[in-house]
């Protein structure tokens, strides 16, 4: 299993590399972006797992989330792959909510999805196999983190992965695909009619029947303009309190859904992982 | 005189704008992009430039440079305009050297350029008055960089106009426009064959004809493929010395031409331009 290097850059002290690999999970190539610190000969170290929102490839987050100096500081490799498959022979959708660029951190089970969106078994086992493999991370150290659709994928790969990662933070995430527009078409789309089906791709519902983090960050815009339609901050803290789980959730005055807001931030998450990263 | 907004973001406890205007001087419509940090009712700040490199519009460094925070922190206001003016009715060049994205920072003569292409006059002149009347700046506190053609634009801006801007810094500066392609096609089309018409437009040769600053900081990264043929940081180190004009040159191990480089050590710049604007 190995990687092709596209680019690297030093930055901050540490590389930015971008690479790809043919995913047999995917049938496609898949490309993904890592930031490494430098570190002493042998080190191995924690890593963070970024995932992007809808529309985003594995770039937006490496140019725009400025997660590099903070990442530098604290000794943490970052990962941050794309949000679906690509390529000519992958289905898609006109829209920007679905297909491409799209791919709900899910495993689809409709055609013509099934075959390549199986974004929540690259992410969960075939990415991390290789990232174990190619760079020096330990594994026994893993957050996970992510913005809107990929702060939905964080909050529900870790929820459904107890114990793997030992800290977990979202920016404007989905909280719930079963109670907004773009998860009742994600999901219809990708896993059909039954709703039941959904459960496990929905972070309250998650919560609900019984899933655990130890604690939990979030941070939502107050301006961000899909938070009354689609992303329902209030249903996550309704469903943490029900389960008396630990979470901090954190409403930001007049912030709004872009890059500007997550980087604004990102400092303050990527200390928290830090802080249950290096212990 | 007044700008129109595009779009407003929170950013780090400020306002990320992007803002577009009517420009007399380039004939086309214009647009920028103007971090302001919060501040007391009736405060003036101190003001940074920042001007792009090829290919780059006003977004590239907003998206890309990571200088909010540090803006934030030390509360000075970010001016980015675009780097050449834009429109169907703009003469272009296929090359991604010359026309859009490759203004120079030049008053073009040459025909069919000298109509629009007068990046210079807007920076020096049109864009500093608007940013005076619309924005709560001390425009007794101006700073200046930029990156690649705009650091060419930074310094020879600052060297031009003794007294104006209170500190000067680049990131990979083309240093010469005399002595590489990029410079002699840029400078051959839009000024023309005249080589002594060109001096103005090199920083080099500006300090060669006596022109001063206080002092100078600029970073280069040593890995940058464009160092070596384009750039030519030592003919500006020779300049300095050979003027007796303090300068600190960086040469960054490892580091190549990228925005990941100028954010690496923006935070750097943006405390060295701190310290002289606050004075």
């Amino acid at each position: 299993m190995t990687a092709e290097t596209v680019s690297k850059s030093r930055c901050f002290g540490g590389t930015q590399g971008v690479y790809t690999h043919e995913s047999s999970v995917t049938g496609t190539p898949m490309t993904f972006q890592v930031y490494v610190p430098d570190h002493a000969p042998g080190a191995k170290l924690p890593v963070l797992w970024w995932l992007s929102g809808l529309t985003c490839t594995h770039a937006n987050a490496m140019e725009k989330c400025e997660y590099k100096r903070a990442c530098a500081e604290h000794g943490i490799i970052l990962v941050g792959p794309d949000t679906s498959p690509r390529g000519e022979d992958v289905p898609d959708d006109e829209a920007y909510d679905f297909g491409k660029g799209a791919g709900f951190y899910v495993d689809a089970t409709q055609d013509p999805w099934a075959q390549h969106f199986r974004m929540r078994s690259y992410i969960e086992q075939e990415l991390p196999a290789l990232i174990a493999e190619a760079f020096p991370v330990d594994m026994d150290r893993q957050g996970i983190s992510g913005h809107s659709m990929g702060g939905h994928g964080a909050l529900t790969i870790s929820l459904r992965n107890p114990g793997r990662f030992r800290s977990t933070s979202a920016f404007a995430p989905i909280v719930s695909p079963l109670n907004c527009p773009w998860g009742e078409k994600a999901l219809t789309g990708y896993i059909g009619d039954d709703r039941s089906a959904w459960r496990e791709y929905d972070a309250c519902a998650l919560i609900e029947d019984g899933a655990r983090l130890p604690d939990l960050l979030v941070d939502q815009g107050r301006a961000d303009n899909f938070l009354d339609e689609q992303l329902k901050t209030h249903l996550l803290e309704a469903a943490c309190a029900a389960a008396n789980m630990p979470a901090t959730i954190r409403m930001q005055e007049g912030y709004d859904h872009s890059y500007f807001f997550v980087s604004s931030f990102i400092d303050d998450h990527i200390a928290w992982h830090a802080e249950r990263l290096k212990k």
